[in-house]
This record gives C-alpha cells, structure tokens and sequence, in this order.
C-alpha cells in the first residue's frame, strides 16, 4: 500500500561480485524479476548520457504507486529483486557487452528473470548472448524508433546504431531453432537499406492491430527477451534520451501494445537509453519507471 | 524588520487583511470571479515547488489572448478581479488551510466566485470548508491524476496525498444533505485500497462518455466546487508538477471534458500543484494560464 | 574592429555578398532547394530567442536520417544547398524584412527554391514580398496557431503579430490576380476580430478533412509558398517557441496535413519560430529539422 | 481584443499614463527613490532576453532583507516607491528610448530619483536626455565590463553597443557645462579602437584606488547618473546576462566601489542587462535586487 | 586509492530502524564518523528544494577523490559509516526535528560522531537537542550567511530562519555551563536586530583573521557542533540553495577557516541547505560533498 | 545511406580528408594558428558531453571582441585557419587518439600551429604523439585540476583519467633529450599516489610565483606543447565540465600565468574538457572561447 520505491528492493552484502552471487541467490525462487543497472554510453552518436539511466529510474520510482490499475497487479505481491548496477568500464564497450552476457547468463541459470536498466542499447547484444546460453530457442521482441541494423557506425561494430544487427549475428546462426527470431515493433526511423530490409524480411509490424496479435500467438510460450528502447515513445513523451524521433508512441498506446504482448512468455527484458540529464523536468525518467513497474509486473 | 520584497512597494496601504478587503468588493458586482494565489507546498511528498504556481500563471498569460474560440467568449466583456495572493505561512499545513477556508468564505460571503491558484492540492480542503459554510448542500467535481483519499501521509493528515480524504470529512456527515456530494474524474493512480473504493463507491467517471454526462445532468442547479489538479493532464503536456504521471488527457480532452461540465453550477474553482521551477520551458505554466481562462469564462 | 566570430574564420571569402552568390549558383539546377538561415527575433512579444533557430537546426540535424519512410525519399538522392546565414541586424525590423526578401527573389530568380529557417514570422512577409516579384500570381498557405492579423501590435506594424496582415497587404492589391490567395490551416488562438474576419473571409479550413483537400484542389498548379509557424505543433511536442498555445497538432497530424498538401507546387517555404535556447531537451529543435527533412523532399 | 495578462486585474485605473501619474505622486517627499521597470531587449546583439528583468528583481527580492549591514541602512527608515514597468514596444529601439526619456524627466521633476530596472543597455541614452531636460550639469558615471562606444552596429544607432557613445552626443555639446561629463569605471572589453578612445580621452579609472577616489572628489556635488550595467560583474557571480565577459568584479568589489562612489549626489540610477532566462540558478537577479537595494539605500 | 563514493560506504542491513541501531553499532570503533541524511524543507521561505540533498551528495561524490591534499588525509584511512537516510514526514517541522534528535543522540551515545546531510537549517536545532543530551556541555559553531535568530518567521517558531534562536533556547538555560556556548562566523544577511545582538552579545566573529584564532583557543578540548549552512559561500561557488546571499566566502577561504577550526574537538557536525535542483550544473552538489570529505577527515 | 547533417551540405567537395587538406595549406603562411575540433568523450567518468564542445566555442565566440586588452593584440592583425571538427568515432578511445596524433602531425609538418578544441583530456595524448614526430624535443605543459597520473582506470588505459601518463609513456623513453619533459601547473586533486609522484618528480609547480618562471626560463626556446584542462578553473567560474573540482583558479589569475608563460615557444595547444550542456548559462563556453582567443594570439 505504499509508494513504489526500486531503492527499497536492493540487496544487503556488498562484498559481492559485480552481479548476483550464490549467496544472494537463495533469497529468490524461480521467475523472481530482479533489476539490474546497465549504465554504459560509451558509443552514443548524437547526444550523450544514458549512463546516469539506472540511478535516475530508481530516483523517480518513488513518486510512482506499486499498485498497477491496467494489470491489477501490485509489486508488493510477490519478491522483486535490486542487484544494484554493473561496474561497467568506460571506453570501449566490448568489455561492457562482456559484462552483460555474464550478468544475464547468471540470473537466468538462476531461474530468475533479468530486466535491464540501460544504459545504451548496444549493451542488448550482450543480454541476447547471455540469454542464448541458458534459451537456445530465445526469441527477441524490439519496440524501437530505430531499425538499427546497421553492419556498424563510423567503424564500431558494437554502437547502438547496431545493436539489433548484433543480435542478428547471434540468432541467425546455421545451427539456430528454426522460424521467427526477432520482432520489430514500431521502427519509424532508419536508412533506405534497412527500410528495405525490415520489409523484405517480414520481421517488422505495426505497433498495434492484428497482424501484431498474429505474431505473438505464433510465439507460443517459446522464451522471449523483450527489449525496449524508450525512444519507441515520442519525444513530447519521453525527451530525455540520445536520438529523439517524431512521432512515436503515447503511454496510452504503450498500455495496449503490452496488452497485445502478454500471452509471450517473457524470461527477460530491457529498459534502454534514458539520458535523464537531458530532461531537466525528470518527466522521461518517471515514464521509464512506470514502464517498468509495468514489465516487472507483466514478467511475474 | 521583514525580509525585503520590492513587491510590497507599490501598494500605499499594508494594513489591509490578508484577502480581499470591503474596499476592493465594491468593484464588484455578483458572480464576479475572482483569482486568488494560494502558494503553499508544505506537504508535497515527492518534488517541491508548486508555491511559485500563482505568480507564474499570471507571468505567462500575457502570452495569451482574453478570447476563447471555443467558448466564443472574451475576458474582456466583464469584470474579473485579482485579489493578489494569500501570506500563507511556511511549515504545518494546518494554518495554511485554515486560511484558505477563511479567504473562500470571505468571497463567496461576497457574492463572489473564487478562483484558487494552487499550490498544492492539499489547501483544496480548506477551500471546501469555506465553501460549505455559504453553500451547505457543496458539490465537489474532482479531475485528477492521484485518487488522494489516503487517511494520513507519514502521519500528515494534511498532505496533498489526503486531500479528498480530508473535503469527504466535511461532505460525508450525517446530516450532511443526501446525494452524490463527490465525483473524481480521470483517477489514473492509487493504491489498490484506493481504487477498490473508488469503483465500489460510484465515486469514479472516466473523463470522456455517457456516464460523466449523465452524472452531470443529475447535478442540475446544485452548487459545485471544481478542484483541477493540473496532474490529470499528461506530463507531455504539463511536465511542471510534483507527482507526473504518465497516461493522462491532453489539451484537448480537457476541452471536450469542459464542455460535458458546462451546465454545472460552478460557485468556485481551484486549479492546483502547477511547480513552475520544474519546468524551464514553462508550457506548464502556460497550460495552467489557459486552464484558468477557460474556467473563467465558465463560471461567468 | 569587429566581434569575434570564429565561425568567420573558416571561409577565405569574406568579400562574398550576403545570400548566393553567383560562383555558388552554377553548383545547383533548377528546382534545388537552398536553405536559408533567418535568425531575427526583435518583434517578438512574448519570451524572446528565434534567432538562434537556424544554427540549433543544423546542429541536431545530425541526430536524423536522410531517407524518410513516408515519403520513400532520400535528401542523397538529388542536391540540396545551404546557403548560410542572413546576416541580418538588430533592432529596427524593417531591414531584416527588406533583407530577406531581396534573397528569397535572388534564389529564385536562379530557378532555386528557397526554404528559410526563422527566425520570427514577421519576416515572411518579406520572403513573400520576395517571392511576388518572381511568381505574381503566388499563394500562400500558413500552418500556424495563431491568425497574425493584427494591424499593428504595440505600434509596430512588423511584429510577428502581424506577419499575415503585410502578407495580404501585398496579396490582395487591385491589380493582384483573382481568386484565393492566402489560406489559414490550424489557427485556434486570435482575438475575436481576428475569428471573425477568419470566418467570413473563407481563408480558414481546419488541419484536415474534405474542407482541405478541396482547397488543395483549387490550387492546381500555381506557385504556392508555405508558411510554417512551427507553434501550429501542440507545446507538447514543441515547447520551444514564444508564444505556446496549448491544443495544437501532432507529429501524425504534421505528416497526414503534408500528404494532403503534396499536390501543391511548392517554389518556396519557410520553418519559423524555432527558440531553441526556451528549451533544454532540443526536441524542439529536433522536430524542426525533421519538418525541414519532409519539406525538403515535398520540394523536389 | 489584446493580449491576456491577468497582472492588468488587479487595478482598477487602467486610463492612467504610462508613468507615474499625479495622483500617485502626492504621496512621496522630494528626493523619494522610484523604482521603474524598463523591459527592453530589441537590439541585445549577441543573447536575448532583458526583457524579463525588472519582473525577476521584484520576485527574488523577497529572499533578502532590507536592512545593509554594510551601509546601517533598512528599506524601512524611509519610503521608496514602485511604480511598474513602462509598456515599452518591440521592434525598432527609438519608441522605447523616448519613452524612458519621457518617464525619467517626469520623475525627476517630480523632485524623485528614478531607478530605472532594466532592460538592455541601449534605454540609458533616453535616461540622461531625460535627466539633462532636469539637470542640464548632469555627470554620468558608468560600471560596465564594456566600452559601449561603437557609432552604431551592423547599422543600429541605438543598439546595446553604443550606449555611451548616444549619451557622448549629448553630453558634449558646444554650449554643454565644462569639465568631464562621463567617467568609465571598470571596463574590460572593446575595440582597439574604443581603447585608444579610453586612454586618450581621460574618461576610464579602474574599479578601485587612488584614481577613482579623486575623480569622485572631483564631481562634489554635481548631479550624478549612476549607470550599471549589471555585467562588470564577472560571469561566475552574474551568469544572467546577454553579454558574459570573464574577468569581472566580485560583490565585495562592488561593496568598495560603491564605498568610493558614496561622495556623489546621485539623481538617477539604473541598473541593466539582467536576461533573467538565461541564468536558471536565480543567483544573478538575486545579486542584482541586492544591487538595487544598496543604490536605493545611496540614493537617500 | 580510488574514488570517492559515499554510496560504497552504506550499510547492509534494511530491515534496521529509521536511524542506527545496535546491530550494527559493533561495526564501528569509538569516533568513527557516521554519515546520516537529513532531507527536509518544509518551512523553507523563498526557494524549496534542499529534501534532495542527501542523496546528491552521495551522487556525486563519485567525481571527487578519497584524498584531501590539504589535510594529507584519505578517507581509505580508517572506516567512515554511511547511514542512510531518516524518514522524515513532510509538513509540520516538529516531527522532523524530533527525529533528529533522537537518531543524533542514538549514534552520539555509541561513541560515534554524526555528520547530518541536510536538509534545511531548522532540523540542526534538534540535532543539538540530541547532542546536549550526550555532552551538557556542548558548544555550537555556526558558519553560516543568515544569522537565522527570528524568535519565529510568518508564525512558525521552527523555521529555518530560526534555527540558531532554537539552539539557543536550549544552550542559555539557567543551569548551563558557563561561557560561550555559540560561535557564529561569517553572518552577512540579518534584520537590523540581528546585528545588534550579534554585535552585543560578542558571538560574531568574522572568518578569518586573530579573533577567531583566539575563540578557538578558548574552547580547548570541549565538545563542538559544528553547524555548516552552506550559504556560507558566495552563490557563484553555491548557487544551488534557497537563499542565496551574494558577498560569501569561497573554496580556498574555506579550507583557511578549516585550517584555523582544526584544534576544536568536534563530536558532530551537519552540512545544510543544499538544494540540487536549483543548479543544474551540480556545482554546488560536489562543492557540498568536498565539503562532507573534510569534515569526515577532520572529525578524526 | 548516413544520417543526416544539413551542416555537410553548404561544401561541395566531401570527398576531402578528415583533415587539412593540401589545397587549403597553401593559404596559412608558416607559423599560422589552425584551429581543430575534437570533440571525443567515450571514457569520460563522470559526467558526459564533452563532444560538443568545439562547435558551442564557435558559437559563442560571436559575442566576444577580436581585441585583447591584456595582450593589446587584435586577431584581425594576422591571419587564423578553422579546420573544421574532424570526424571522429564513438566507442573506443584508441582509433580517436590516433587520429588526433594524425592531424597534429600533418598540421605541424605544414608549418601551422595547431589548437585543438576539446573533447576529452585523453585526447591529448594522440596529439603529443603527432607532435613528438615533429618537434623531437618537445616539452609538454599541463593545466589542470587533476594530476591525469593513473596507469589506467577501470581497465582503460586511455581514460581522460590517465592522459598524462599516457604522454609520459611517450616522453620519458630511453632515447628521449634530456630535461625536464612535463610541467604540471595547479594540480589540486589526485590519489595519495599521484601527489607523491607530483612531490618527488618536481614536475609540479603553483600557479603563479617564482616557481613557475623559473621553470619557464630553463625551457628556452624548445618547442612547447600547452595542454589545458578548463577545470584548473574553479567551477564558479566553469561549471560545465565533467569533473568540477573547487578550488581552482579565475579569470585574472589566469591571465596572469598566462603573462608568466609568454616567453615560451608554444608550437601547439588544446583547450580541453568543455561540456556544453553541463552548463545552462554557457559561461564555460564563453570563458573557453576566450582562453582560446588569448592562446592564438600567444602562438603568433
């Protein structure tokens, strides 16, 4: 009954490794949602700061309730999870793609359900390839306003202008489960090549309406990472974030597009690339939060 | 010995009591509106501010014409008054609402209708209780984000999380006239608790429809106090508030929602917890202006 | 002797005129659109700012791609040129406007279209003045929220409170030829003269419907210079300009309004009222360059 | 039909002129410090945005005292008057000039001292023509970190750069009173050319020392007008302004200077150049309502 | 070696108390410096905002080192305890203020020595109630730009223009050690009465100089509360407070006062008035956390 | 395909390297300033934004004089060169750093002076390399807050924490000239380690006093590398920096070292760590554009 506060949740011992150790492992059971920060903005290409996101979404969450009247669902009815941030390294972001992959492969041999609080989206590569170690047959849901399906941007392969191209690697693979492997929901920015390629590849549908219903019943309960890079809102709604798009998505739309998605089996998620020192009114970090309270609830 | 405020340089006569005094009544005839700044943020739980509501309403609407299209009505075709903004003290709510109630009194005693600038939602309790002295058989239309009907805030009853709480104190007595004495509009956010009562009380309309038309009709000639918190708007459109909350009307909607409330029988008004300072943009404030045009031409 | 400006410093002809010059002319063929800074604000009424606009267009113009998804084109396809800046002065307004219009006729005398980035409206009427002495049986359509028929505001006739008012001074002489010559799309904020005369001239249809297209219609293929005051965007997705007026369109809205505008001859447009420094989140000036972007193409 | 501000309510006279009128001059004594609001910023070069200024003065001025530890003075011992803001026009500098011009002589033979709130640089050219119709021997000693000497700007006699140079043109007339008629305290940016003048013509003492002492001494009890322009502050203690120039003074340094300076007869004052939007910290309209009240308090 | 994270150093135990408790007293050794955040500001007069300090200060003291090259100290020397923050209500001040008291006296009597992270100045009022429990005879320093001794402020007696009067009620008992009991330096903002007294009653000592060497020598080794209002310094070095008072002390003058402080016996200390939303730029954050650094090396 | 940049449009030839190029060389006579911006901020610790500082220096550079007072030079007397920004990538430091040292040398071979604008300190140690292949026996001197010692920062070597190890790396080889190769000028935040390494090397000095000039006169006239880290700066003076560190020096100090450094043979300089949008106000713009103005009229 009282106000939603993430900073409430975090862990008590903090000799602990980088991410969750064994010891902290049996405080939760099987499915637990446990958060988990991933400050990296290391190959942002227009305007800097989503490594500040994790922090600035457990800020704003106080102001949030944890009672969720679209799901009637409320975050105090079962355990949640902080496992606080990952010591992700600056520069290069290899090292901190590597630090995902091992965070996200831990939680889930865990049993529990990792989402995400980027950070930028390249780091998503890095939980896909984490995920695939514990889900050979994972499935990847993105809501983005960008395709970002680029080979690589200014020569680095692991920008965020690459991050679904990455994934791509990973998933694509001779040997992968047959069928679907990526949704791309709500893309309404990209290059005439990736254009072309979202079409040609059927793996694009609208933000609403049945073909997106179809997609989802296809899914099954097959185990589906969803990623969402916040920039799949419009600017008016959420400005605080490194390459704002017009005319994306209101929260109005964002409550029946996770409506749509609830028969997926989710075994984990991703919040992405929130700069809050870009929105001085903190209006983008509440918009995250509440996306979140709505994903963990939507993973219970 | 007072701290200085230029402010307090152009009026010859500082003797004059806190609101608006005999002398200036005359000016007006029955029914006038009358603006009153009430600056007071004692309570706000989550981002301070909302004191320098008032004064930033009345900065930002030179930018605004005095016609209204959609009313077809202009401020200019009669007399409205600004009484200036109320000394509230800083620290315990209690005496801020005591003076609220005192200052509404005072006006409608006059004949006149006050219009509230917030500050936060917490001083609307006092406005009611002013206003049930002079119109025992009050209404109070509520559009809002937050349903604000918990009993005590961290032991503050007098919080702005309270403030519904606090005016059904004063409406709901036993021999309080029979009827409908309290419709929350728009609610988008509370406690599990909050919303059970909501949907058993019949408290609740959805902003837009059949069902807020009809409770209107069953208001006739009644007397009615309408509170806007300004939160039942989208952050997108008014991101300058202490407790955002993403999902609500834009501008509009609010237009329509007016249209639906054009018969009531306003006799007073609020229109709360604009906190300019959080937004640097100040469409906030702008919005607000606009907001208190409108129901100003609504209450003539 | 003068300001410093290291933006100077990196061309070797300083000796070169204001606008175009001829050796820069025989780069482009007939039809390429050249954009045109226009940073003038010094009748602006409210919060002041615009002049900055052209160069914060540049500058976030790198956060978007070249190829649009609803228009299927790319700005790599044919060649587009950007003339600089105006070096327009200070106080007085009449000079910025002579200014202007002498390089709106001077690109288009060499077959260019010229697409002005503002700058404050009140400069249009230059631009259209310009464009009169090429195409004299030129319309001009404004996308705006306000009518801008003030007769003078304050005593200056060149306010931006008047932009519309110069235009139809020059649009509508005896010897002009017949039939509609201005159209109003998106007002919702004037006085009640200004509603009035809106009404009856007939100049007014709302941002979309049949009332538009049949307009659209009438035009055929006669010049057409379109007016864009960027305030036309509700503040929600635009909050960086002077005078916000709440109610406005949406992104959605700006491309379905363009679409039904595409069979217009376009020779020339213009992006006014951009005050980027009014806003920290630079969506305002990111929606901006993306309005250019689609005006861009609609030009070609 | 005009524009909405609901600050025009709360008057009831609005037929009264512009400036102060006679019924309000009754109630000050001879030598009674005016406060006038002059909001103008049509020619500000470089940042806009003075227009704000005398506003912001007034609203923070209620964060300091009115009593001067350093000058054993209170706002209290004595009355000072407000009486607004000039409604100055935008556009073209000249209507403003002669307004102000019109408002400091009707002060000043009202038997009052004006202080003139600014506003950009440019309106103290009408405020000594103003005083000179009064005090035809009137000195102007200037604090500024800029020259303000051009001949005009990018064509613009009145812009904010050529201050001192309008007030040079009518201080040293043939049949004007001998002896030195500007003192320049403190500047630290201008042309080459502009320094040579400084050197060359005896009018520059640096901001502290012997030299300023005897200048002071030197005008014994000539009227004097205190012209400031707010930027011989140093940017870190005055980020609010249209024209940042590092190196300026701190408060202590004002505090001594205003020491030296406590000798003149000051007739008039103003106090300019604070672009309140431009400093969201409030720390330069802070410093500059301090300002204020120590001139106030060496005006008496 | 590394840098500097007051976050690193918090507790491991959420299920404690509001303030410390006996569980995890046995972690430190008498003397240990313990961090306690106190953000309340409910009766802040002109700017609110401070409730945020605690935790901006932890923020950004990640930017800052360990190692003090002034006192040749590293925090890494010997432990330092972070407590958390108390959960302070919102409203009336007197429940704040009794939470202090009680959570100073709890760490005082395990021998550890508090550093309260304010906040608004009121609450030290009940941190030395708290610390006289401990120590009877407990002197006060006060650095500080307001001289805060209003018997009360607009009614309400626990204001932060207040604070010292409060302290004072409970210092200047009739059964008080004898001597001086408060010490307050560099005071540049009071009513006329307040400098009276503060001249009168010799507790003003300026922040430098032989005088206030000599009151230090007289305290010899009895106990010290230091109280740091951070207004202290000039608004250029802090501009992120609520009443900002041009003419304070900066960075260097500072680490002289806390080289002539050096021989005091402080059992406590508390750094108030940090409001982060005032200043974006976070200047004053990490100014406040510097600050925090050498007193947690000097309360060794 | 790439995104979009109106700026790449105004020049015709794009086929031209990163860099200056051979056509453009031919006009800057031997000994010519170049400006060059680089605007890198990947392994940025604290705060991020450093790219945009070059383009925010050119911009506000409009509202500065040509003319030093304090050099009583003019940049008008001798001919300067904009080179533009080179492109560099996001992501890894290492292909950055290389292209630095790339241009560094090529501008050096010309016989040019290269300025570089900032971007991150790391940078630096590209165009020490670049320099070294040109001037054998260069010197280095450093202005700076921190001392840049670290071997490496959370397992990056070229983290802006370490750039001048890096450059140590480079001159203190076997075969390098004797001498001292690195003067480190008001250092006043490190680890214990760095201090210790300051202390003992003697390559560190105050920023004023008879150190410094000392050390100035033994380095004759070898070729000099002048390295400034803006946040040697207080952060009252330049907030808009990654890492403000109180305590640092002004603008009069700065001239004054800058005075004490003139007999040197500066045969290259950056300007570094500008953060644009850390500072609402751009006074750190401003202050930065004007270091560069003293520093190209230093080089001549």
């Amino acid at each position: 009954m009282t106000r939603l506060s993430f900073a409430d949740l975090s862990f008590g011992d903090d000799s602990a490794p980088l991410y969750i150790s064994a010891a902290r492992a049996v405080e939760f059971r099987p499915g637990t949602p446990v958060l988990l920060g991933a400050g990296y903005d290391g190959t942002t290409s227009f305007r800097p700061g989503t490594r500040g996101g994790p922090d600035a979404i457990r800020r704003v969450s106080d102001g949030l309730e944890t009672y969720s009247p679209s799901q009637h669902a409320d975050l105090e009815d079962a355990p949640i999870l902080d496992a606080g941030n990952l010591d992700l390294p600056f520069g290069s972001p290899k090292p901190a793609v590597d630090m995902v992959a091992a965070a996200v492969k831990e939680v889930m041999s865990l049993g529990a359900r990792p989402l995400l609080l980027g950070g930028e989206h390249s780091l998503t590569a890095g939980a896909v390839r984490g995920a695939l170690e514990v889900y050979p047959d994972l499935v990847v849901v993105q809501l983005d306003a960008h395709a970002d399906l680029r080979a690589d941007y200014l020569g680095e392969a692991f920008s965020h202008a690459c991050a679904m191209r990455r994934c791509l690697d990973l998933l694509d693979t001779p040997d992968s489960p047959q069928g679907m492997r990526l949704l791309q929901v709500g893309i309404r920015s990209g290059t005439r090549a990736e254009f072309d390629e979202l079409r040609e590849s059927g793996r694009y549908t609208p933000p609403e309406g049945v073909e997106l219903a179809e997609r989802v019943a296809e899914f099954g309960r097959r185990p589906v990472y969803l990623t969402v890079d916040l920039d799949v809102f419009d600017p008016a709604y959420f400005p605080g974030t490194g390459t704002p798009e017009p005319g994306g998505i209101n929260w109005r739309e964002f409550e029946q597009l996770l409506a749509a998605l609830s028969p997926l089996n989710l075994v984990g998620c991703d919040v992405m690339e929130l700069a809050p020192q870009l929105d001085p009114t903190d209006i983008s970090a509440v918009l995250a939060a509440k996306v979140v309270r709505e994903l963990l609830l939507a993973m219970r």
